[in-house]
Order: structure tokens, then C-alpha cells, then sequence
């Protein structure tokens, strides 16, 4: 099918003009690419018409042939390729890559349709791989474009775990809205991971996986129904708006007000929120507010009176952080949440699953920065020898593999407990739990960042290129220790769970 | 059934000859105890009369009371007990003491029988636990009766893990052999580390399990038929006997030397052999000698010539740690374990189950230290609040539930994974795995250690009291560490492996 | 002199046109701050007419009231200032905020001069600061002015350390050149790191410190003449130009070529170099090429054929980090560093003096750290407590703390040693002991980042306002673990180092 | 001088009466000795007549040799040694085994005088080692002796620090009492860690050096005459009975009562006392009581009423850790120390000082283990090459060594800080930096002990032989980390005492 040539023909094209290279056994023809090289002309005309495999690959990520395949005119006549690109939805064959039960080990925990559903949903995330990549390296806002693919391919409505949300809902691979569980959850939580910066995630996924539950269980029917699809289809987007300037945690402090109009209509809503995920690209604010006598929340949609600012973090503007402000904003009485001044309910509803969230998707960041490492300490070459080959570097690597399988493991038994209990049990038992695993998943984050960051060494804190990942995780992993209850108070939390359970007649 | 006094009754037995206390709403005549007690008779006579419950709780464990059930009288008339003491068998409530699977949480590893099992085996234990406890206090020898006992109830058997060893064997809860699997074998050494000391466990156990599978496996039929049986009963020991002084884990060095007799009817064993776990108790040594043309494993009988001596190490005397000399010791060519000069693979064959069974005792040893911290930290009152109010101390715990979690959950995927497997998979595809995991176990071990002993204070140093299991553990856990392959050997070990099932094509 | 206020005075000027508020005992009239605002309108509105104290200082840095003084219109009559803003030089109270010498303890390794020196570089510092901020928040390019500024007031001199180069610099507080010292020099380097960005501090020295030495110690006496003043005065910018994409640490393989013109009178260089510190703003490179039988080093001066370009990393853009292209770029011999062919010894030289420079930086950045969240966690109320108040947070306080003053300690005597050696005897003693506190430095950081993000919590992840400080360090330190030598690279040097030294007769 | 062989002379001596071994450039003749081998006859039969050197160093300490001199009948004629014995006194060439002043490194901190006080008091140690190690290695009592020559030669008093105490002390290297600073007591601390095993150390001068101060500061003259001296010389022995077993460090609990008796002559104190160090051995208990109204300390004597038992602990029985009871003993009023009901003040007193002592010791504990690892690691081969040919290796080294010379450091500056300082000032400044320390400390012995342990492997957890050392220090530094002030305890104290300095003022 694709053209073959000899290696003695591609020598022949070795000038400015008209450039050959091979990689591998692919012929590329670089002559119109040479000037848009972003690493200058020089490098590649020095590989004019010759092998530069091992030029590339020290340089270069497998993505990059992807992203640049129109310049491939075809291969070296009967060679076989040294180095394979993964097709869309394969799984990984270096070790610890994938998670045990995807690694060709037995697991009780997965049936047929979690390794279908993985394969499809690696797909899709394949094809939008390079806009998620794009959007880190560009600042951007995910496009509506982008939402409603998400939105589309059930995806985004996936990401919130099972429930009658998924009703109507055309998930891949054809699992069935009620047979779908919290591992085909973490599934999709882990595809993410693999594909989409951290603060990119944030932008898409961060800010509605946490807004849409108050919607779905807590507005009114009409109101749900109004526009819940709508979000989870990736067509409007939602935000959670609880902490403000003056508080964080402490949500007991929130001073934005919703006062009653006296027709009793709607409420007017004065205040600021900070630290928004995905705020910015919100047209949904559920939003904490202070009501006359406590606390209560409301679906606020952007309009007359509500302005948002970026705030800059240590991750993407691409997560879309921002601050609000909410200027004398007219809310319908129909888009409280819940009960009025019972708010706190609705807040805490769904801690658990926000923490869960971030435990897989902790897990698979860690898991990923794994392979990355595995990668590079295998092709990356010092003095002669490949990383690898170093006993130092080999002592990381078992650092990190173990932690992130002692952990993964540990998540895999939580999700487990999820699927078998209802949402009363899951509040009762796996509050500690869940605690504790957050904990323990950015200790571990924190170990195997630091690992990997000094096994890529200059590229673990370049942006692009071989260690972009790495520098990524490194720049971002604090994000998960601090967000959705930090490190202190989570641990806090899973002894204090685990104290209200302690038997009272128990002594040493 | 028992007696009932009301408060004011035993308030008129105050006096030195005439001693009644209330502990709980036990009451005991201690008038002949006074003398004998440890503490002296001054802090009790402190307590003559009274209600001593808080005092003796504040210093002592349960099993003094138990251990000094005979000097209770009867009960105070109308009066619930504030406390129990665990039932043989009985699993203990507090959070994270036992595994997940035996704390009402779901699990998909473990079947009724292994429920069973496990009440079964703690029973025994517990049987056996005074005299366990007592031997690592004067360091002394396992006796045969105990042994014994341990033969007859199955559980010698059971160390060794599934196999044909278990045919005829009487497995605790009637479990079949055929369907005694590795989770089984899981809770027995789970049973094992909760009662037995570190150092007396490889007295009873530590030597014989590395030990028996060398004639089981390697044994020629008749001398397998004559002596396995014995050994499993309990009614002969074994150890095995590879390190030398001149080499630790570098079989190549070996000194010790075999020489065949003119006649080829036997070998003549000359050569010392160190730290020889049970050494100083066994009728057998499973023997790594230089033959003629490479090594060999020789099941030696202890006779003329053979001498062991005592190794003093940190941990107790009752491990039988000993220095093996062997003088022109005779031994029969039939008790050649294997083929001749191919010992390595004798001496190799054991290695992933004898990590897996140090897998077990250390997860086991960290769960227990939870247990003891929590416990200890629910009843200790510093300045007025107990241990468990101070944030601190939650923080350590929160750190040591997290590690014992985590590790444990992988070593149950592990544990599958081996029922799953014969003998050349779990060779090929778990040799790293399990190596990781050792190294992961004894980092864990490390940090969960650190902790307990600062949450026991003086305790955690003093080898009797409320502290006497942190106190082992501390001085303890670095045997784990060292033994069966050190921490660096097996992450190094467990990359290597990893690499060799790296795809060649695989590139970042 | 300044006007004064009654309270009630102030409350009068309380709608939006005309609004007051009161900071600490200041007044200010912020009617026409109010809509330039970056955090909105409304959160001053609240406040108008009232004591804005609490309110200011749970969100903003003192260096805002700083910034915006045009607006403090007067005081309130008759009270006390309850805060204070440090006078420019002036050292801080806070307990570990200055190193010990400089917090009323006793040292022998500083002088009057030493304390004169800090202050006016302070003091020097303070006036530049907010520009320096700017330049972090704004991603910009240090200008000439500033960099000027450092020139004429002799810091950047200074940041090079003792030696020839001083003669003629107009160093602070009148320190003459022949009595600077190595603690002179960590002096700047500890002001430098209380005040620049990390980024920034790359961009204006980093790339300079570790480049104008090869021109002070390498250059032909005209050339040093002709640049090293216009550069030791920031009329110019030299950067160090070795790494390439295809090499990291490992020189051996640089590729970049200079091949010496026919006549002989000029090299042509051709090559890339990657990863260049504040390389997009330097006109000279000094740079490591392939020459005919070895390594050599060039001075070249921007020109044709040098093209430099962002490369994205972690840190600020500021940093200037660039890649670099000469094509075809003539540069003519008399700008050969050292010797042909012998380059790296060019290349060494400077080695032990750059990592000194990086650990005095890498110390004052712990130490800033402690100082902020002290400050911090006294000011910060949660749940209606400081956070200094709970035992979690002390305790990450004291292990803060620990590793600073520990690392710190160690650094004054490595730095009291380069007083007392000359450069032979600095290369053969110190190489290994300043690798090990290289390593350890960056171990410190690794642990200090770590607290202090979790100390700040949401705005420790926040590039603006309270935490700005504490989430640039947690997003840079990497920079000091891998620039100058990795951790693991520093780590092993220093053992290697100290083997040399082993002496062959010693046994244990 | 001594006789001369050659090698095949000693060839010639060969059989099991007639054995001759060379050790180096040392004859031995073992004819006498070969049955008294600890490790068997067969070991040095097989090295009759030849060189033993590299199985003597695999397998020995080259104390071994100073312990066996006796059986050097000679040396190798011509030929130099390769190894070297350490003089008594002579400073360690290894690389980091002495501190940096030590080891050639300038130090503004140490005087003539220190240097030579080092070597006097190493060379009194190197002459009691032998009894100290045997005292460890067979859980002996310090004998009276041993004890009394601690007392002639001044390192008892030296240990207690600079003070009038030392007026009339024959100090070594005769230093004048007025000069001895606190680099002399450092000196004398480290020189102790060097040579005596923790817990003989403790039975030594732990109990002794925590109690005589309460003596000297606060016994009535006559008394302080009576006995101080006695016990300065080493003819009475002292320990500090403060904790009890209801109460560690609480003190406001203690039980212990004293009543004045009827004619106000004596009290009669009834109690027990529980982890007195050196207890066994004391004929002084300088004992916490509760008097009328409030803690009172009495010097107490042993003598009728008064008993100890010894406790059990993880380190050596040599400490004489004792469980005090005292039943109606009666003591003269005299003996009060300080003013009746404000013991409180006595107990406090000398806090500072015995975590200095402890930060000293364990200064030196670390780094001891740096030397016997270093030396170790480059005399072990392990499969054909030294321990510190491998890498993994020499990264532990490396953050062994960084861990103590960054305390080491850090300590010696607050030793200077001592020197400048009264009493006074001590307390007010140094408290929260001491006790700061004194957490970091044992952290760094956590560390460095664990890798020293994994260095050494099967020989770290053996009390005999080349581990020796760092089985001792794994099995004791919890002590340190938990006496005199747990980490926990000091961590939070160091900032406690940091807040009482913060100025009020001050805000980010």
C-alpha cells in the first residue's frame, strides 16, 4: 500500500530542498518542514537523507510522528519497524502501566464490559488527546466544541459515577445505564488521567464533576430537567461556587448574601467567590449563600451582575480558576437547592464522591508518571548507558511502582465497598476511609513526583517535550492535597471516623 | 453462677492480710497476690478495698487478668461491665485491627471457610498465647509439647502454604486440603503475628518454613516418607543452613564442603554455616555444601560432628539463632536433596513463597500495631485528655492506617494471584511483584514502627507491659528487612524483572 | 505632620463616591480605588466607613499598603499603630526569619562589616522589590535599568563572589573589595532570595554568575578588558551556553562545532543549545563547542546567525531560559576562553563556586519560608483559632524550622572554609562536602515546599496575594535539584569524593 | 625488636597443635587458641600455615587483635603493613568520622586546648573500651572500679559541663576548671558515645548526670559537701527517680508521698518509682515527692525500705533501669533539695542541659555510624566487589553523612551560644532551639540508623561482631527520641517558645 524505498534512496535526498530522514523504518520527507521545525533548521539538516531514529527518539515523544504523519511518504523496503505506536484503545504493554487487572492478572473486580468500556473510552480519548494537549500549551479555553464531544459520547456524564443521571445516556461501549459501576467510573477517571493536564481536567471535568450533583439531587424537578442534560451533554457548563476571599474550608464564614425580594420572587445575591474551578467558562453557579437564617445554595445562572476573573495558579488558566463576583444578581426562588438554610446538607452531599473522584484520578497520575519513567530510564541514554541501567535510578523506579501499587490497590477495595453499599452506608463507613486513602494517595503523589521529576531531570521541569508530563504532575500534584479537603484534615477525619467506631469496652 | 458482692462489702476487705479490689465490676481477693505482685506490694495496698479499675488499666493489659483469673472471686451484684475481654476466636472491633474482608466490609477473596478458618486458628492461638509470650520473656527454648501441638492441630502444615504436604494433615475448621488456598495460608501467619513474638516465631516457624520444602519437594520418596511427616508433626525440627561466615546471600562463595566417601556411600560434610534461623533446635539441616562439581543441598541429621551454638541478635534467644559447625559429619547420598551439584535450584526454588510468607507476618505485625496504638490512645490520659485528643497523635495514626491499608491491599491482590497460578507462572510473573512488595512491607514497617513507639513513649522501649509488642516490633522489624533478600536486593530485583517483560518497541 | 481622624470622622465617608476605611491606625480614601479593585468593588463597599483590618490582613500582603500609600490620607488621632511595616534594612523579628547571627545570637564568622552590608543591600533590595514582583507576575524581561541598577550599585559584582573583579566596584557599605568575603557573598545571595522570584532571579543572575567567570579567569586580557566591566556593571548580559538537546551533564557529547577559518582568524560555529539560562536576553555566549581535537570554549557575541527562543518551564519566563541557534556564526579566535581543545577545564572551574551560590540561595529560600508561614499560620484564623494554634501545623512548623537551621549551620562552615583556602585547595576539600550539601539542600526543600504549601493551603497554590512566595517555591525548587548537578549526581560525587580520601590502612 | 619470619616459616606450622596464622605482616601462633575460638576450630584449621588476612577482616573487628595480642609471637620480615591499629588516642583518618574541626577543617569554635583534651580523654577511653564492651555484651553492673576511675580521671564531673563542680577536678590534658567550656563537655559526650554502648552508657552516666545537678544546685551546703564529691569520684553512684507508672512525663501526678514526721526531723516517703536509669546501681535517688502542698525534692539514700527490681528493656541491663520502691523510708529533713513544695523548680533546672547532653551524644552516635559504614562498605565484597562500588550504596552514605554534619553543625552552634550565655539567658533563648534540636537529632538518628542497619544487613542485627555498632544504635536511638523530652513534645515546645519571641507587630 504505502511506498517502499531502499536506504540508498533516501541518501539521495539530503539537501535543504529536498530532505529526507528515516525514522525507524518510515521515510519522511521534511523539505517543507525543515523552517516550521520549532527546534531550527540545523538539527534536521544535519539528518538529511540519514537514520535519525535515535536522534528523534532522544528528543522527541511518539506523539510528535503523530501530529507531523502528513510528512511520512512511506517505509524502507523490507524492514520491520523496531518501535510501535500504540493503536487508539490499546492498552499498555510496559509493566505497571496498566493496573493489574489490565495487565494481564486475575482480578474479581472486573467483568467483560469494564474492559470494553476502557478500550472505547481510551479511543475517544485518543482522538481528542492533542486538543487537550494543546489547550495546556496554549492557556485555552476548552471549546464548546470539545464539551459537547464530551458530552456526546457520554463521557462527561460518566464521570459523575452511576445513577439515574446516566439515564438516556449513550455511554460507550454500550454499558447499560444501570449495570454501569463506580469501576467503570474510575475507568473513565483514569482514561482522563492519561490524556488530559491536570489543569486542563479542572477546566472540563474538575468544576462540573463537583456543581452537577447539587443539580441532580437537589433541584427542583423542572428545573433539573431544564437544564441537567443540557450539562451533562457538554452544552452548558456548570460550576461550584462555595469558597470565598475570607474563607476557605470554613464554610460556617460565607458572607455572600441572598436576600428575599419582597415579592418573594427571587432572591438578590451580593458577594464575591475565589478559587472557582471553572468558573470562568461557567454559565452555572451553584453557589453557597447566606439566606436569613443559615446557610442555603442556588443554581445561579451567569447574567446581569455576575462577572468572573481569572485567578493565576500554579496550574492552566485552562482549568479556568476564577474569582466571582455576584453584583446585586436576581435569582428565581425556584433555583434554590434543597431546603432553604439547609444548605450545609447539600454542600456536604457529596464530599465522599469528590474525594473518590480525586483518589482515581491521583491513582492513574501516579500509575502514568510510572510508565513515563519506565519509558524514558529505558531509552534515555547517559554516558553510554541507558537510565535504566543505573541502580540508583532502578531504586526510584521500585519507589514509585510500589507506592502507586499499594495504593491503586487499596482504591480498587474502597471502589468495591462503593459499589456494594447505598448512599447512607457509604456516608457511614467509608468517610474514614475515603479520608485516609486522600491522604495517602498525595503522600504517595508527593514521593513519586519527586521521584520521576529527578529521573527526567531537566525535562521533568520543561513544559514540553520528553518531560512534560512530569513536570505537569510535579507542578500540580499539591492541587490534589490541598483541594476537596486538605492533607491534615483529612487524616484528622479518618481517625475521628474511625474513633466513633472504636468499641467502648475495648482495652489493651 | 459467680459470686456477687456489693462495693461496700469488698470496702471492708482493705487490709494487707485481707485484700479485696474491684476491677471492673470483677472483684478479686488479692491477699495472697500482694506479695507476689511484680510491682511490689505498695501500689496495691494503695488500692485495698477499692475500685482499681483505672490503675490497673493504666498499667497493665488484659492478659494479666486473665493470667491471674484465679484470684477472682465474683462479681459486683447489679453492675454491667464497662469491659470485655476478647473470646477465643473472638475478631476484635477496633477499626482497621483486623483486615477489611473481617471487619463487615465486603470482600471478594475470602469464602466461609476462610471465616471459619480464621476463628479456628485464633482459638488455637490463643490457647498458646501465654506460653508463647512466656518464652520470648525468658528467652527459652520452644518446648516439644508445643511443638507438638502445633503439629497436631494442623498448623505447622498450614505455614507451609497449599500442596500435597497438607494430604492426611487435620487443617483447623476441617478445611480439605485441596481447598486450603493462600488465603488460608494468609491467616495463618496473620494468627501467628498477633500472638507469637518476632524472635520466637522463627524459633517455631521461621526456620522450619523455609526448610520443610527443600525435602518435600527435593527429598528422594523414602526419605521424604520417613522424616516430612515427623517434621510437619512437630515431632522433629528443621532448618535450613546456607550462610556462612565469609557470605551472606552470595551462594556462589560457600565454603562448606561435601567429599564422597571411597565407597560413594556417603558424604563427608566439613565447614560452619551462620545465622541459622532455629539452628540451635534442629534435628535437620537442610544444608547448601560445595560438591564435587558445584553445590549441593544435603539434608543433614544432627549426630557426631554436628555443633550449633547460639548467635546473639536483636531479637530473642528463642529463635534458636545459631552457628552451625559440621566435622567430618557422615551423611548418606540418599539424603542428596535434588541432583548433585545442581543445589542452586533447590536453594532458589523456595524464594517467592518465603518473601510471601514475610509478606504476611508484616502486614500482620503493622495492622497489630495499629491496634495497639489505638487502643493505647483511646486509654492513656496525658494532663487530662487522652492520647487519641491530642492532633498529633491522630496525624501518626492516620500516617500508620493509611501504609498498613494500602500495603495490605496488594498483598491480597498478590495472594490471588498466587491461587490463580502454578508454580512456573508465579515464578515468571510474581517473582517481581512479591519482591517489590517485600521492600514495600519493610518501608511501611519502618514509618508504621517509628510511630508506635513515640505513640507508647517509655512504653514503646520497655520488652514487658503495655508496650511489649511495639517495644518487639521496633527492635524487630529490621529482621524483615534484611532476611530473605534486603530491602535494595528486592527493589532492585523487582525492576529488573519488570524490565524483563519491557516491549522492546515501546517508546514515550 | 501627617492629618488625623476620629473613627466617627472616618464613618461619615461611607458610600461609594466618597470612601473611607481604616487600616490598622491608617486612613485611607480609596474613592477612586474602589472600582480599580482587583478583587471587585464590592468587598470594599462592605467596609466603607469601617475598620478594614481584619479584613485586609486576612487577604493582603502589607506590601499592598506599600504599594498603594498614595491613597493613606492620615491616621486616627490618639491611637497606636497595633502592625508595623519593616523599614527598608531592617532585619526581621521573627523568630528563624534571619539566620542566627543576624537574630541577636553570637558568631564568630561575622564581622561589623557583614551586618552594614546586609543592611544596605536591604535596603538596596527593598527599593527594587516591587519591580521585581512585577516582573514575576507579568512574565516579563528584566530591563536594562534595572539590570544597570544592579551593576552600578555593585550587586552584581558581589554575586560573583570575592576576587580581582571587585577593584573598582563601589560594593555596599563601603566593603572594600580586598575584605569581601564568602559571607559577604551569601549575604547577597540570601538578599537576592528574600526578594526575586526564583524565575527572575535566574533571568538577572543566574545565567550571569555562572558565565562571567569563564570571561574573569579564561579570557585573553583584551577581551576580559573590553566585556567583563561593561558586563559586571549590567550594560551587558553573558549567559552559559553548554547543554544541548541531545546532552544534558554529559559534555562528552556536545555536538555544536567550531571549525576555524581558513585564515585562520575566526571559528564557524554551527549547533544548538538548549535549556540556556537568561540566554534570551544575553549578547554573550559563553559556549562550549566541538573544536578540532576536543572541547573549547567561545565568547561569542549575539550577531548573525544567533537566534534565541523561549523554551517553557516551570519557572517564570523571566528566566530567559532559551534555545539556542548559531548558524554559521562567525566568531573570531582572540574570544577563545582558555585554551583550545581544553575547554573543560573551563567548564569545571566554576562548579564548586555555582553550587555555593545555589545552597546560599536554596537556604535563604527555606528560611523565607519558615518566616511566611509563621507569619501566616499567626495571622490566619480557621474555625476561630490561628492556625499556630493547632499541634498539626506546630509540628510542621518544627520540622521546618529543624531542617533549615540544620542545613544552614552546616552551609556557614562549608562558607568559612572558602575563606581559608585558595581555589586548589577549594577544589581538592571542598568538592565533595559542597555535593553533599547540595543534595542535602535540595532534600531540605523538598520537605520545607512541601509543609509549607499544605501551611498555606489554597493560596500556597496561588501565583498572587498571601501565598504567592511559598507557591513559587514549591513550583521551583526542582530548579536546585537538578541545575548544577542532581541530587543524585551531587549524592554520589560526595561519597566518591570522600573515598579519595579514604585512607587504605583503616579496617573496622 | 620483635622476631621476624618468612612466610614460608610460617607455612611450615601447619597442623592442628602447631599453628601459625599471619594476620597482615603479623604472625600468630593459635596452637593454644584454635579451641578457644568462638567460631570453631574449622575456620582457622583451614588457615594453618597460610594468610588470613582477608577471612580475619571479612569476619572481625580489628579490636579482636588488641583483645589477642597476646598469641603475635612475630612478623613477616621485609614486608609493610597494609593495615593500622589506631593508637590510643589517635584521631579517625576516615572521611567524616571526626567533625570537621577534627578532620583539618579551620573552626573559629575550638582552642588548642580542646584538641588536646580530645585526644587525653580518647586515650583514657581506648583503655576501658575492652570493659565497656564486655559490660554490654554480658549485661553487666558498671563495676566500682570502672566507676571510680571514671571519677579520678575527671570524666564524670566533665560530663556534668563547665561549672564550680569542677573546682578540685583533676581534669584531663589539664585543662583549668574556669576554662572548661562546652566544647570541652561535647568533647567528653562524643568521645563516651565513641566507646560505650548505649545502655552501659546510661547505667554509667545517664542516671548520674541528670541527677547530681540537683545536688550541687540545690542541696543544703553540707550536704552537697557530704556527698557531691563522693559521687563526682565515683564512690556513690546517683540517679534521678522523678517518673512513676501512672505518670511519665506528667509530673503533676506523681504519687510518691513524703510526710514530715511528728517532730519534724524526717519524712517518712512511701512510692514507687518506675524507669530510673542506673537505679539499680544508685545508693542516691534524688527523688520527686509530694509534700504538704506541693512537689518536693529529696535526696534520698538507700538504705532500709528502699528497694529496686531491675525492668526490662530494648537496651542492655547494664543501664540498671529500676523499679524503686520506697516503703516508709525515712529521710532527714537535711536532704530536702531546694524549698519544700517547690520541686517543680528543681525538676525543671536542669532540663536545657540534659538534651544538650543527649543532642551531643547523639551527634556523635550518628556519626560513628558514618565511620563504621564507611569503613564497612569499603572492606565488605559482596559478588566480587566492595559495598561501595555500588551505588545504591554510597546514595545512603551520602544522606547519611549530609544528615550529620548538617545536626552536627547546627549543634555546635548552640554550643557556642551556651558559652556566651548565664544561666539565665540560657532558658529564656536557648530552650525552644535546644528542644527544636533535640527533635531534629533523633529524626536524623531514624534515618541514619535505618540505612546503617540495611548497610551492614545480617551483621546489623547481630550484638556480636562487625555490626556491633549498629545493632546497638537501631536497637537504642528510640531511647533518645523519647526520654528527656519525646519528639513530639520538643517539636511543639521549639514553637511554642519561637511564638513567645513572634513580634506582635509583625504580618506578612
Amino acid at each position: 500500500m504505502s511506498k517502499t524505498f531502499t536506504r540508498e534512496e533516501v541518501a539521495r535526498h539530503a539537501s535543504e530542498n529536498d530532505l529526507w530522514v528515516i525514522i525507524d523504518t518510515d521515510v519522511y520527507d521534511l523539505s517543507n518542514f525543515v523552517d516550521l521545525h520549532p527546534g531550527g533548521a540545523f538539527p534536521i539538516l544535519e539528518l538529511a537523507g540519514k537514520d535519525a531514529t535515535t536522534d528523534f527518539y532522544g528528543l522527541h515523544r511518539q506523539e510528535v510522528l503523530v501530529k507531523y504523519k502528513r510528512y511520512k511518504i512511506g517505509s524502507i523496503a523490507g524492514e520491520k519497524a523496531q518501535f510501535s505506536i500504540p493503536q487508539p484503545g490499546e492498552l499498555s504493554k510496559v509493566p505497571y502501566a496498566e493496573s493489574s487487572a489490565f495487565s494481564g492478572f486475575k482480578s474479581p473486580y472486573y467483568k467483560e464490559s469494564h474492559f470494553q468500556f476502557r478500550t472505547e473510552v481510551r479511543k475517544i480519548m485518543a482522538e481528542l488527546a492533542e486538543e487537550f494537549r494543546e489547550l495546556d500549551q496554549t492557556d485555552g479555553k476548552p471549546s464548546d466544541e470539545l464539551m459537547q464531544k464530551l458530552g456526546e459520547t457520554g463521557l462527561l456524564a460518566c464521570n459523575v459515577g452511576p445513577g439515574p443521571h446516566l439515564k438516556g445516556i449513550n455511554i460507550p461501549a454500550g454499558v447499560k445505564p444501570e449495570e454501569f459501576d463506580y469501576f467503570h467510573e474510575m475507568i473513565v477517571h483514569e482514561e482522563f488521567a492519561r490524556v488530559v493536564p491536570r489543569g486542563v481536567d479542572d477546566g472540563v471535568i474538575g468544576g462540573f464533576v463537583i456543581a452537577i450533583p447539587t443539580v441532580l439531587n437537589f433541584a427542583k424537578p423542572h428545573i433539573r430537567e431544564k437544564h441537567a442534560r443540557d450539562i451533562l451533554l457538554g452544552k452548558k457548563r456548570i460550576c461550584l461556587a462555595i469558597t470565598e476571599p475570607y474563607t476557605g474550608s470554613d464554610v460556617s464564614r460565607i458572607r455572600t448574601t441572598a436576600k428575599l425580594s419582597a415579592d418573594g420572587s427571587h432572591y438578590i445575591v451580593n458577594g464575591v467567590k475565589k478559587w472557582i474551578t471553572s468558573g470562568r467558562y461557567a454559565q452555572f453557579f451553584s453557589t453557597a449563600v447566606r439566606t436569613d437564617k443559615g446557610l442555603s445554595m442556588l443554581l445561579i445562572e451567569r447574567g446581569e451582575g455576575v462577572e468572573t476573573k481569572a485567578i493565576r495558579t500554579s496550574y492552566s488558566p485552562s482549568a479556568g480558576t476564577a474569582y466571582v463576583t455576584f453584583d446585586n444578581v436576581k435569582v428565581p426562588v425556584e433555583n434554590l437547592l434543597g431546603v432553604e438554610n439547609q444548605g450545609f446538607k447539600v454542600v456536604l452531599s457529596n464530599f465522599n464522591h469528590e474525594r473518590l473522584v480525586m483518589l482515581m484520578g491521583a491513582s492513574a497520575a501516579g500509575r502514568l508518571a510510572v510508565e513515563e519513567c519506565l519509558k524514558w530510564a529505558n531509552q534515555r541514554k547517559v554516558f553510554g548507558k541507558r537510565l535504566i541501567d543505573q541502580p540508583v535510578i532502578r531504586n526510584k523506579l521500585a519507589n514509585m511502582i510500589s507506592q502507586v501499587e499499594a495504593f491503586h490497590n487499596w482504591l480498587e477495595n474502597l471502589t468495591f465497598q462503593m459499589n456494594h453499599m447505598n448512599y447512607a452506608e457509604q456516608s457511614e463507613k467509608l468517610a474514614g476511609p475515603i479520608a485516609l486513602a486522600k491522604y495517602q494517595a498525595t503522600r504517595m503523589l508527593h514521593n513519586v513526583s519527586d521521584d520521576a521529576c529527578q529521573i527526567f531531570g531537566g525535562r521533568g521541569i520543561t513544559k514540553t517535550g520528553m518531560g512534560r508530563y512530569v513536570e505537569m504532575m510535579q507542578r500540580t500534584y499539591k492541587f490534589s492535597a490541598i483541594l476537596g479537603g486538605s492533607e491534615e484534615i483529612m487524616a484528622d477525619l479518618g481517625v475521628r471516623q474511625a474513633m466513633k467506631h472504636f468499641p467502648k469496652e475495648a482495652r489493651l
